[in-house]
């Protein structure tokens, strides 16, 4: 292996002890095929009064420079990493992964980089060449992004399909009768189609309605595991807030439940909580 | 010292020796008279969207056994526990300190029981000889309840006021020209109220009106120490939420301020956050 790159990251292993029993490290064997559905890794960073940014649409810095490399450590052992149409357009992000030692950060090809995948059920994200996750995918140190959509809401023509597929990357089409594009994507057909194209780990990293849709009570089940970075700051009323559906038994109101096989791990100001949903 | 009664709790030194810099604990000695305004110490328990509870008037069970003993622990080196007459009247709550070692807990007399405090601007909360706080304060295992309320809110022959004082406590009125029973009382002169009454620290335990004010950006410079415990669950919408008010500043929105001095501590399956707000 050479040298890590100069803007590589590096997550003590001291750390990821406490991290690898919830994702899908070396520690664990990959699953043999056919699967019907990736492992589901949900990941995001919240405030106290757990907001995702002080406002949509706006990118807030909440975890410090170790939440950082923790993000990067966890996104080198996934298959892909997913996030939102809203979050693509918000922040034009990077969505590779730059731990030292990986494809493109002082490793060979694109080994260990994660597939990018978009959720864009109306082909809302205005992809292009100058967008950072294609730059990354051109000059080799990430892979090409996925779009998934519903069919008919990116045309046979239209140049972002080419772009995409220049890069290595695709748009993967969902059919269902009846659905509109106003219609959210079924979690489970999403998992479905990323598992049928070999896709045996997926990061979900945000952003409000990924999050929210995914904890709800109809698609918490489809969660194998999340880790929760908590930020030590208030950010007040009117911000991306993660704070899923309401559950009801019998006619009362219940929590929407509590999760499994907790563990805390400062880190840096901030926490972070790994668990697993119950009855996931 | 008497062995600890039947109900007694014990918060292990191993978990305190990490909360103690943050409360008037026996390594801080209690300040010198006379003080404006009282340590406060603002304390709560919140799911992970930064709930208190389902819905409003509901006890949620939120944190865990440790959390609780913690709590008992934290009311011990306090003066005073303060909490909002909405949360006296859903809760009904003891308000009294449980710690092995204080008074009516293996301890003499009320040594080292906290004075129960209840913020009631309008006279709402109906309390009788029936109340756990005042059954306790009439047992010798408690201090008589202080109610802080406006002016007029309670008459003179007001029984409640009678049976207060029967127990050692007493109606507090507060006294603002041009302020309404409708009016938030300010905090500024509630901490006056409770210092020129000898009260060198206070525990404020809730609820959401309470917390929420405090935590605004007009009052946070306030609040000494936070203490918040944080359980793996996710409530779902309609609960009681924690979330102060927005802070603008040169017209954009910025965050109501990063705690300081940052210290989480696993404790069972809940997380314990000790910090300073930053300008406190």
């Amino acid at each position: 292996m050479e040298a890590p790159t100069r803007d590589s990251l590096r997550f003590p292993a001291s750390q990821a002890q406490h991290i690898d029993p919830y994702i899908p490290s070396p520690s664990t064997p990959p699953p043999s095929n056919p699967i019907s559905k990736p492992h589901v890794t949900l990941t995001f960073a919240t405030s106290l009064d757990s907001q995702l940014s002080l406002a949509p649409g706006v990118q807030t810095a909440l975890s410090g420079p170790e939440s950082k490399a923790m993000t990067h450590y966890l996104r080198s052992w996934h298959d892909a990493i997913l996030i939102g149409a809203g979050t693509a357009i918000a922040d034009n992000p990077s969505l590779n992964c730059r731990i030292g030692g990986v494809g493109g950060y002082g490793g060979e090809g694109l080994e260990r980089q994660p597939r990018p995948v978009i959720i864009d059920p109306k082909g809302r994200w205005n992809v292009t060449a100058e967008s950072k996750c294609v730059q990354l995918a051109a000059s080799g140190r990430g892979k090409g992004p996925w779009i998934v959509t519903f069919r008919g809401a990116f045309g046979r023509e239209d140049k972002r399909r080419k772009l995409l597929e220049s890069v290595g990357g695709a748009v993967l089409e969902i059919t269902i009768v009846l659905a509109t594009t106003n219609s959210p994507m079924p979690w489970s057909m999403i998992l479905s189609v990323l598992a049928g194209n070999g896709i045996k780990s997926v990061m979900i990293e945000g952003g409000g309605t990924v999050i929210n849709g995914l904890i709800s009570p109809a698609n918490i089940r489809e969660v194998d595991s999340v880790i929760i970075t908590i930020a030590p700051v208030w950010l007040g009323k009117g911000g991306v807030q993660v704070c899923p559906d309401e559950r009801e038994q019998e006619g009362n109101k219940i929590p929407i439940g509590r999760l499994k096989d907790v563990k805390w791990l400062p880190l840096g100001d901030d926490v972070v909580l790994c668990g697993r949903p119950n009855g996931s």
